[in-house]
């Protein structure tokens, strides 16, 4: 078994043995890029060593010839001699997992080829550095002693020297520090390997065992990485950007990772470590500077940027270092960006000519569009900043101040938007940065731990922001002499980097050039059809804007439950008498009309599916506990107006129930109680074990038919008026919660019988189809059946996974379904990505059974699953005729279905 | 089209198109028995006229022509001449309706031939009795005039002449009282038509009509007979029983329909028309009496009932009737019988050699045999009858006395038991029926349309107790001195026609005798295994007396529920204390220990699945409202002992409150209160939207791993015990609420785990098979996923049905479900019996997909369903390995798997 390769053996496509570094590694030394020499051991020895405990045997004797060829090359020797030949060993897994593995860097150290190295380096106080940074990272890396040990004891030196940064340590004061980290060690029952081939061994094994730290699980289970490939191991011969004034470390993009501007963009530190620039301790320059400081250099490195985009295609991210004048590129790979750069790099290579329209739809992943579709700080509020820092990524979002991950985690958990608020971040605080709406540091730059995650995940943030004084114990911020305090909300706009006390207006995104090119790219290939999920006019707008085909699903329960309608509704249920609840249905009527006519007349000439009532009657009333309070409260405000002969006192009464009583007097508050006993009873009598299974949909349609007639004329009269004004309604009427045809068969009667009546009394032909939605497991065992009445069915994935799993969405999530997905019983929550064993199968045999029936049945979605990527790929594969969604989502389902489409030509070209 | 057939064209083959009745009365004709002549028209002309509103064309041409056949033979004239010809007009649909639809005596008399009918039998009397019944007859069936209206013309001339019943109503009286028929058809606007042609065309028309009155409808529902296939029409040459002394009719059974018992049996009066019989105004004599009043009739007689058995090989109900000395026999048909009978029947006929095993099973309904197992007055229970009656159903029952069967229905619906007691039953109380637990009749025969009905629905009924008077006004009975109100509890004992006042203790049915002979028959050709639903040793003993072949589910909830249970049940929901939530375990350990001792020890050698705790953990508490009322009387009371500075006094409190407080001191009180706030806050936070779908099941045993570690602890201790003990112990554990495979896993490890640590400890081999509920829509269809971990499958059809429909089964009882089967929405409930289109396609699913990855696994269902006789028809066909259902329930199970079985043989026959 091969498990050591040397750079000059392999190349890009080995990611899979090599990981992604030591593949790019390889792939450099290819082109002839000024790589430091090295090699690399392979994924599989890392799985070996997982599953068995052990190095693989034979192991290290290929390390060792490896090692003998690069001391060979080098014409130095590990470790030894007058000018030791220093290693550096880094983790590279096949996806890039930043910061999540360890890393040893300055391996060859010891007590005696450090003063070799100060002598060939010609300072001193460089090679004690490098030995004390070797002594911290394999103290913590391979030993796990607590780095604070060494933050401390170096902490204590700084003090006591006056010194403000690390490089101002004297060459004593060093050397103290390496006593200390040697007592460190003792302390610890260990000691330094003075070894130097030892050293290597145990650095190996100790990345090896870092695949399985909790943070890098973490990070593999949020990014869908699997857990079984292992990482390769690189090791690589030192070069130093901290050997004095001629070098310098760097982090470099070939295009503008923020903007996707084409432009050469990054950051440098003179004299410093590339664990420097990362760490965001310092703050960096951009990266133009060093056609000054370095002019040569910087003619080199240009070449590079244009070789490696040239060569990938694609844009890279690479660190160099350079060590006393001459450059070296430590690595390349794939650079993260934001969305709108992801978006401007996908269309902008298209039009250079660099890929095709299929490679440029598969480089922005659905999900990050998001970003590009959410709020920002209205741009007429005034706002005045605090203060600035980096726009390390995009976006604007309000939220209260908390101080640690962890607060953030149960902040957010209460319900609470929360920014998270941090000198710096680590790969420690990952989870914090889940659970934040946005992340403010006040040291680091655009390549910082904090900068690099948050647009990972498409997070506002804004790194270095270095007037804020950050008090982690005090649990607040000053800026100036402005104090921020926990639980303080702050705005923070990313794409500025701009931050603001209390919360700003926001105004929300539009699409515009370089995403509505790509867009339309995505139109173009897609097959599935987009529309939204709307049922106002500003969301049907809204849908227009973002590119929906028509609405898929409009709900008239939120009509119902709007304001000026809720009384009217609660009268509907309350009501005994016959000519009365007759009368509130005009009123009903009259509204329902009105609104579809706002939605009908702004969706002119696509479809607009509207769901017949829902939800059971009881959702429309208060809930008991709020009634009883309200009687309590109102009963006892009157029996001390009796009590004190005086008239009743509203402004005594709680704020919600003072505004029900119109007038003070006794005869008021005896109405509204008899009034609320009658809607306690109501509640009563209409209550339900389990809501979601109850009287609700089709079976309160047909137990009270009243109310789906009143809709369905609804419909039809706003369509009717319409029509002859001209315009081009397409209403489509879909009755929920179906579980038998008869169901169907009895609203169809309705149906027929109202539309005909609109159609004589107004003179004008419509055409409006009727269908169901499939959200009971029966309906879709059933749907031949039902598609013998139906037009067209809409698949309702919540309720159906809901009936699937016998899970109760509210109840899962709130009770089980988190402790399921960290045991890691189920793969991810099936409410937000359809689940493909069960659900789907049942949406397949739905979409099947129904196209038996009737081969021109429309079928498409209407669940939340609509805007989920996964679930649209799914959909695509199944056959639907369109998925819809909530208007902000449908950007990310137009290229979600392109996508689709692409693979689904990808996958049919290799079976063929 | 040939829509009229003479009863010598015809045979007992034909009754899809002649009906029952017509189809005998060629059989009859056939066999030579004396049948009065005439012809039948088919169940075609009343579909035709049902589809039509028509009557069919040349029908009545073609009833012409065999009329004229009929006066041929008879040497009579219909409705004309000296001795005219008169003819009845019977309804006769496939499936036996009796009394559902309408019949017409006596046609062909009018103005004219009354006269011509005295003159030839010489009895004026009968002659205008003959008129007043088909001008009553007519009025009420064919022209709508209501039937009360004739009945109080009839009253007030016997009022006037003093006469006790009808036929003491003098000549005149009769001709006044058809005098006055002749007004009240006047009143109504409308002619009694003089043309016997036209009486019989209206007549034969109106018995079309009648197939769609909504009682006729009813009945048809609640016996599955399908609407769509017509009656036919009987038009039969007149016979009369009360041409004075030598006339008589009686209906009798070539069995007795009550016991079973090989004998004649009927009943008959001299004198009268067979309706006189059957509406029970008379008092009938038993068949017997015949011998002594018309030997030579009871000869010819005796030999029929041979004849009719012999040749049906079925016991027969016929009527007959003898004029003037001359036996006429009327109809015959398949007699209905009580379930007692209908088993000695099919047993003895067996043994007799007139059947095969095969038609011995499928001539008694499964469903019949659950009046055999129910409860019957303890015989060592002391019972004085107030009176007795007729035992014209068997069974007692206990129940609230009502009037009328509105209020039966009214007061089953609020959940009471009642007992329906009436004068006299009619075809329109069939309502009443349904929602009585037993029936009383003060007069009517054991042939009386309360006695029919109630036997056919297994309803105990006493009939005709005579000593009662009811008063309906007052709504109460009075026998002797004793005073019966509305609401009153008796029992009443149909099997022995005793009523008794207020409610007696019962025992439970036993199976011995015929029934054990006949259920080893169907336990011979049974492919089915039937095992029991039992949680205590005392069902578990009633399952193995009931034939059970082991538990297919012991649930363990019932066991927690149990009052000496309860409280360390409470304490482990609110413990939050680790050890203090271990030693409550060790306590509920033993007594689980304990009941699954008992129950494996009186299952010995049969297999017991044990389910794992399977509800959700706020079941175990009391509700939110209970708790609530217990604070608020504990702090009310605290409150005034405290202002009034005296101890709280327990006896003020409620009793259930009043039961918790140990001790009367205010400690005692604040300490209570603090328990119940405490619970209190626990059921907020166990409080669940949707229970059904929420936090139970294996979701629980995932989250508190410690329950299911302590249960298979129990089961796997118990039965190590046992062995040791010498008995053979088959303990299985069932997993509920499986939905995913890794579920079943998780528990899998902590059930390999236990059981090896018992078997370490015991020293003890244990085999325990580990298996899965099938009961959420997912497990059914990822169920080859499931096999590859469960031992066996248990569909719990139940739970599976409310997550197929999205039906809470609660809700929809309470809501809905009702509503849609009267609207006929849905085909019966599917809860009683399995949804065949739906849900029995998913158990087939999860069976096939299990069988795929494991060929042994054994697959059963433990819900309800188990004990539905349609419901095991259906898992016969899927091949499943048995059935679970409550013990009383067995019996019915293991006839219906029989019957399933020789009805799959039977088809499978027919295939090949």
């Amino acid at each position: 078994m091969k498990y050591v390769y040397r750079f000059d053996e392999g190349d890009a496509t080995m990611k899979d043995l090599l990981g992604g570094k030591g593949a790019n590694l390889a792939e450099m030394t290819r082109m002839g890029l000024p790589v430091p020499q090295g090699f690399t051991i392979t994924t599989k020895a890392c799985k070996e060593y997982i599953s068995t405990g052990q190095m693989p045997a034979r192991l290290m004797d290929q390390v060792s010839r490896a090692l003998a060829d690069l001391e060979r090359a080098s014409g130095r020797t590990f470790g030894a001699g007058s000018d030791p030949l220093l290693l550096s060993v880094r983790s590279g897994a096949r996806f890039s997992m930043p910061g999540m593995m360890d890393t040893v860097l300055n391996l060859g150290l010891n007590d005696a080829t450090v003063g070799a190295l100060a002598s060939a380096s010609g300072d001193e106080r460089f090679a004690l550095d490098s030995y004390r940074r070797l002594l911290q990272m394999f103290g913590d890396v391979v030993l796990g002693i607590e780095h604070e040990v060494f933050e401390e004891a170096l902490g204590t030196i700084r003090r006591e020297e006056g010194a403000d940064f690390d490089n101002e340590i004297s060459v004593a004061g060093l050397a103290e520090v390496i006593a200390a980290y040697k007592r460190a060690y003792s302390a610890h029952g260990v000691e330094f390997p003075q070894d130097p081939r030892r050293q290597l061994a145990l650095s190996i094994e100790a990345v090896f065992r870092s695949w399985d730290n909790p943070r890098a699980k973490t990070y593999r289970r949020l990014n869908g990485i699997p857990d079984d490939i292992g990482t390769a191991v690189n090791v690589q011969r030192m070069v130093f950007g901290n050997m004095g004034a001629g070098s310098a470390t760097g982090v470099a993009f070939t295009r503008n990772p923020a903007t996707g501007e084409r432009e050469r963009y990054g950051e440098y530190l003179l004299n410093a470590q590339g664990e420097d620039v990362v760490a965001g301790i310092r703050t960096p320059r951009p990266i133009a500077g060093l056609a000054e400081d370095m002019p040569e250099v910087w003619e080199r490195l240009s070449a590079a940027f244009d070789e490696l985009e040239r060569h990938y295609a694609e844009m890279q991210d690479f660190e160099f270092t350079v060590e006393r004048g001459h450059l070296h590129i430590l690595q390349t790979r794939t650079g993260k960006r934001t969305a709108q750069a992801a978006v401007k790099i996908a269309v902008d290579m298209l039009e250079e000519g660099l890929i095709d329209v299929e490679t440029s739809l598969m480089r922005v992943k659905p999900e990050q569009l998001e970003m590009l579709l959410h709020r920002q700080i209205d741009p007429k509020a005034k706002h005045d900043p605090v203060t600035r820092g980096l726009s390390a990524s995009p976006g604007a979002t309000a939220g209260q101040v908390v101080f640690t991950a962890d607060d953030a985690v149960e902040w957010n958990g209460e319900g609470k938007r929360v920014i998270l608020v941090r000198i710096e971040t680590k790969p420690d605080d990952i989870h914090g940065f889940d659970a934040a709406a946005g992340i403010l540091t006040s040291t680091g730059g655009m390549t910082s731990h904090a900068a690099v995650v948050a647009r990972a995940m498409g997070k506002p943030c804004i790194a270095g922001a270095e007037a804020l004084r950050i008090d982690y114990a005090a649990r607040r911020m000053t800026v100036g002499d402005i104090v921020i305090c926990e639980g303080d909300v702050v705005t923070i706009d990313g794409t500025r980097g701009e931050v603001m006390v209390g919360e700003l207006p926001m105004v929300e995104a539009k699409i515009s050039g370089d995403l509505a090119r790509f867009l339309a790219n995505a139109d173009r290939v897609r097959r599935l059809g987009i529309r939204a999920n709307a049922d106002t006019p500003e969301s049907a707008a809204k849908a227009i804007e973002f590119g929906a085909e028509g609405i898929g699903l409009c709900r008239t329960e939120r009509m119902f439950n709007a304001v000026d309608r809720l009384p009217s509704v609660q009268q509907m249920i309350l009501s005994k008498d016959a000519d009365e609840r007759r009368s509130i249905l005009d009123t009903l009527f009259a509204f329902q009309k009105a609104d579809f006519r706002e939605i009908l007349s702004i969706m002119d000439g696509k479809p607009v599916i509207v769901r017949l009532l829902d939800p059971p009657l009881h959702e429309f009333l208060p809930t008991r506990a709020e009634l009883e309070a309200e009687l309590d409260a109102l009963r006892t405000e009157r029996s001390l107006a009796r009590v004190h002969g005086r008239a009743p006192d509203v402004s005594s009464l709680p704020r919600g129930v003072a505004e029900l009583v119109s007038s003070g007097g006794l005869e008021a508050f005896d109405g509204l109680i008899a009034e609320r006993m009658s809607m306690l009873a109501s509640i009563e009598e209409l209550a339900e074990v389990n809501p979601m299974l109850g009287h609700r949909g089709v079976r309160l349609g047909i137990t009270h038919p009243d109310i789906y007639e009143m809709q369905i004329r609804a419909i039809a009269t706003a369509a009717a008026e319409l029509v002859r004004e001209g315009k081009d309604p397409r209403p489509e009427v879909m009755v929920p919660q179906v579980t038998l045809r008869r169901e169907l068969d009895v609203v169809k009667r309705t149906f027929d019988r109202v539309i005909a009546e609109v159609v004589r009394e107004s003179g004008v032909e419509l055409h409006i189809e009727y269908g169901t939605m499939i959200e009971t497991v029966r309906a879709c065992l059933v749907a031949e059946d039902l598609a013998g009445v139906a037009d067209f069915f809409s698949f309702g994935t919540n309720d159906l996974t809901q009936a699937t799993f016998s899970f109760s969405r509210e109840d899962a999530e709130a009770k089980f379904l988190p402790f399921y997905e960290t045991m890691e019983i189920i793969d991810g929550n099936p409410f937000q990505t359809l689940d493909p064993e069960g659900v789907a199968g049942l949406v397949a045999t739905g979409v099947k059974h129904g196209r038996k029936k009737r081969k021109d049945l429309t079928v498409g979605i209407c669940g939340e699953h609509g805007g989920d990527p996964a679930s649209v790929h799914l959909f695509h594969g199944i056959g639907l005729d369109y998925v819809s969604c909530s208007p902000f989502r449908i950007p990310i389902a137009r290229l979600a279905a392109a996508q689709a489409a692409l693979e689904g030509k990808r996958s049919k070209g290799k079976k063929a």
